[in-house]
């Protein structure tokens, strides 16, 4: 909860005021204690198992259901609910926080519950009062999970071409069509899964402006109070490089007579309101990649300090933890995680703020800030998860490469955050081109301003130099290069995508390098503990080590379209 | 061979002058084609069905005995194999363009046959007559294979605690002891094994110092004409995220009467004598790396121009190789994929030179260019083989997830390259360490003052200035940095290991570009056809978004041993 007060308004937040500290702590040391004992020895039992599609629907790994159960039972599904329906309306940034436990014992099994907040504040904002009822109080208490139902065979990163149709039927509506990648599409933790589909009613116009949500639940109410099976069920699984717990569904719609679902919000504006759980899922994937990245660290540190290999001077032997080379990739393991998960936290507060602030104008300022951050955390977040899991399989030597060591599949579950809940360029793009050039760049102006005066408040210290002037240096950079960017990319189409991904990382290890100078500032009020002498040191490790990557960013972003499009397709 | 005129001295060489080019076209065509139509479809197989320990042996993949039988049938265990022996002593660098091959198709199977040739130099060079003359023909012939035993649990990058021992038995010795990820180590291919153990002899002094080279053979040749199983044998084989099919096996050495080895070279000098192989495969890892990116980049093109996602301005849908993103992806992995090769087959005429070069002085020159390059080769094409693979994954989206996508197989297959072998650090601590700072910069200044002749002798076009300017910052940047670091090494125990990570991916970004101006310069010698152009385009590509990578290296090794030091070990 300190994170909060990184985040303007966020101290201010009644959730916020209603949890004191020792509430906090014990919260999380639950939350640590049911990953250990309970998630974690599931996972490896989960990568070996799978899921299986079998008449019934499909069957996951041994163990998921109960530990389920025990999920449920604790009350974990509702911690970051409304109250309104039933949840503890405990922070976002709470919530985040054991979030990212659950994904570092066990990511597959986290993507389970994962979408229900989401789908939460999707039904409270858009829905019509009886399906809020109904569904939102079964969401809450994880009686039922949810899905998003997306992508079709020819539609992924692009939507417009979304076939899956929607006829209306009295008061509700019968759809047809096939999806694909429909993450815990089907399972057997709970008795009914509530899908929010993407589809198209028979009035829509072409492309995205034709989309229209709706909420399709496996199981339908019978007038007798059982329930009979709605007309949506998956028919195949994939075998995945990893999160190979997780069923990964091909959905069938509408095989009979059409599967009964209800519009959420109005017709047509059915991206709108997917975007609502979208950007939670967004902000979810960087949380998937602290808990896999810090999973990595503590298996690396562990590994680093047990194995012995060279000798010291007097000719005894060293754990590899004193090779430099070992400091260095456990140093850069460290100090990309702390930017990153404080990154997140803070996006995560940030949120809470432009839901909850106590001003409007607080409320809009704190979400200009979580549009901007939210691609900066999906992306960038994924991307140093996975550097930092393929970083601790290097630390392990051989041993990391065998499937019984755990770092193998924190390695190979960790590739998927940066291709899905939409690919890191489509988040690149969507910074860069919406959240950048849209609006003139005003909000990363906001940004940068407040990494400029955090970087000025550092007090004089030498070792903090590099990291004040590194931090200055990058704001004035990236200031005048979207400045260019604006400028430019009218007449040069291909700009926004040819630049977007190296803007995007670029301002990730810049916003990184922000928090590590608020965490420098603590750490020298607190004195000259270990603790404290370590975060100072990481902070300037981060400065010479991590922070030069955006030299290389800078300069790319420089090149602008040319080098990408001069090149001939038939010579690619 | 076109790479031969890259090399000073090479077009010189006896085995470059006997292959005209319709024979090397005629090798590399028939090779392609057994790459395509026997190991390719192999390689699925493998992957998926691994490799079992049996009473009676290791027991590999279905199909896998047949191929190598095929692959032998064909002559391929012998293209690079001297003549003195029945090879057919064509140059290295045909032998590696024909090993990339073996590697892209089918990794897994590639690594068995590849230890062959610098088994068959350790031989000429070190071993008795006898055994060069029972041994050298059916290694070359590929009727047997051969391992390289070094590792031991407690000895992989630190050898000096090896503790397998060898005991005198009349002429010969008997070794005890269990060696542990050893590849290839047994099998169904070939009746016989023929492994290079490394071992101390009962008078051998501690450290690397004592450590000597014996063949063991799997089988020994009964007074009957048949053959007995000699004391050596896999004891159980790991299951790993990717080249499952190629079986690492634990061997236990000599549970009975000791498995019967003999002396390879001095006693106590093993471990120089094993380094005439180990440079062979360093490059081979290569090789590998090279295979792989070339399938990926295969891959992903492929897929990059039948997806179609979004759409053009008349409304139609474009194939997602026209995005500024993707075209991004290829790019990079097509301009780091040149590079490498190019350096990579470089280097391997270089060892060529090295070893039949016309003069002494153009041997010593070549095998000094070749110590200093075989690390780079080996650590900066693993490291970006692994990055062209995952970049491969990206390009697929969620299809690239899934195992039954080939490019999966291709990054779970590639993450190995930087761990065997020597961990990629390993190579950068041996190319600071012993191949810059004890000769003081030498070989690496020679090097530099090539890549400089080469950057100002590119014929002035704009397209190219960048290319230009940036190899001739490069390389006054690099020398300077090695300048220092020789200079502050003495007085700074930890500087080497702290940057020489970094300092090997920069002379490695550094040396790609030099090989992008060669072939920037002979394309513009090509006139203008659509492949000159792209080569040209291609090269400047490099110029803008790779080259650039060196401005982090550098600032990184300008930041010495501090930042890796500075921060208490409790606090990593």
């Amino acid at each position: 909860m300190a994170q909060a007060a990184r985040v303007s308004g966020a101290t201010h937040l009644e959730s916020y005021a209603a949890v004191p500290a020792e509430l906090t702590t014990q919260i999380l040391e639950t939350a640590a204690r049911f990953a250990a004992e309970v998630l974690s020895p599931l996972n490896p039992i989960g990568d070996r198992a799978g899921s299986r599609c079998e008449a019934q629907g499909i069957v996951t790994a041994p163990g998921f259901p109960d530990a389920y159960r025990q999920f449920r039972d604790a009350g974990w599904t509702s911690v970051g609910a409304p109250t309104e329906y039933g949840g503890q309306g405990l922070p976002g940034v709470l919530a985040v926080a054991v979030s990212e436990m659950w994904a570092g014992a066990n990511m597959a099994f986290a993507m389970c519950p994962e979408l229900a907040i989401g789908a939460l504040e999707t039904l409270r904002v858009h829905a019509a009062p009886e399906l809020r009822d109904e569904y939102m109080p079964r969401i809450t208490s994880g009686e039922w999970t949810c899905t998003m139902c997306l992508t079709e065979p020819q539609a992924g990163s692009d939507l417009s071409t979304l076939r899956t149709r929607a006829e209306p039927d009295g008061d509700a509506w019968r759809l047809f069509g096939r999806k694909i990648y429909i993450s815990w599409g089907d399972h057997d933790l709970t008795d009914n899964i509530v899908h929010f589909v993407l589809a198209r009613t028979p009035d829509a116009p072409a492309g995205l402006k034709g989309i229209s949500l709706f909420l399709v639940p496996k199981k339908l109410p019978a007038t007798d109070g059982t329930s009979i099976d709605n007309d949506i069920h998956a028919v195949s699984v994939e075998h995945k490089v990893g999160i190979r717990a997780s069923p990964t569904c091909v959905m069938a719609i509408g095989e009979r007579a059409g599967a009964r679902g209800w519009l959420i919000g109005r017709r047509h504006e059915g991206l709108a309101c997917m975007f609502t759980i979208m950007n939670h899922m967004r902000i979810g994937v960087g949380m998937h990649s602290l808990g896999l990245a810090e999973r990595s660290l503590q298996l690396a540190r562990l590994h680093a300090r047990e194995r012995l290999q060279g000798h010291d001077a007097a000719g005894s032997q060293r754990p590899i933890i004193e090779h430099a080379d070992v400091r260095r990739m456990l140093l850069t393991m460290k100090s990309l995680l702390h930017a990153a998960r404080c990154l997140t936290y803070t996006a995560a507060a940030t949120v809470d703020v432009a839901h909850a602030g106590q001003e409007p104008q607080t409320r809009a300022a704190a979400m200009r800030r979580a549009d901007l951050l939210t691609p900066v955390i999906k992306a960038w977040v994924s991307d140093i998860g996975f550097e930092i899991a393929s970083l601790g399989v290097q630390v392990h030597g051989g041993t990391g490469y065998i499937d019984d060591a755990e770092i193998s599949q924190v390695f190979r579950d960790a590739r998927i955050g940066s291709i899905f809940e939409g690919t890191n360029y489509i988040q690149a793009q969507d910074l860069l081109g919406r959240k950048v050039v849209r609006d003139r760049g005003a909000a990363l102006g906001e940004l940068l301003a407040d990494i400029e005066s955090t970087a000025r408040a550092l007090p004089s210290v030498a070792t903090l130099e590099g990291l004040r002037s590194g931090l200055l240096e990058g704001c004035a950079e990236l200031r005048a290069a979207a400045a260019r960017i604006i400028a430019d990319a009218p007449g040069d189409p291909q700009l926004i995508g040819a630049v977007a991904y190296e803007f995007l990382s670029w301002l990730g290890v810049l916003a990184g390098g922000w928090q590590w100078a608020l965490s420098a500032a603590e750490a020298l009020e607190g004195g000259g503990s270990a603790e404290s002498q370590g975060i100072i040191a990481t902070a300037s490790f981060y400065a010479a080590r991590i922070l030069p990557r955006t030299r290389t960013y800078a300069a790319a972003v420089a090149h602008g379209s040319r080098p990408v499009e001069s090149v001939p397709t038939s010579e690619l």
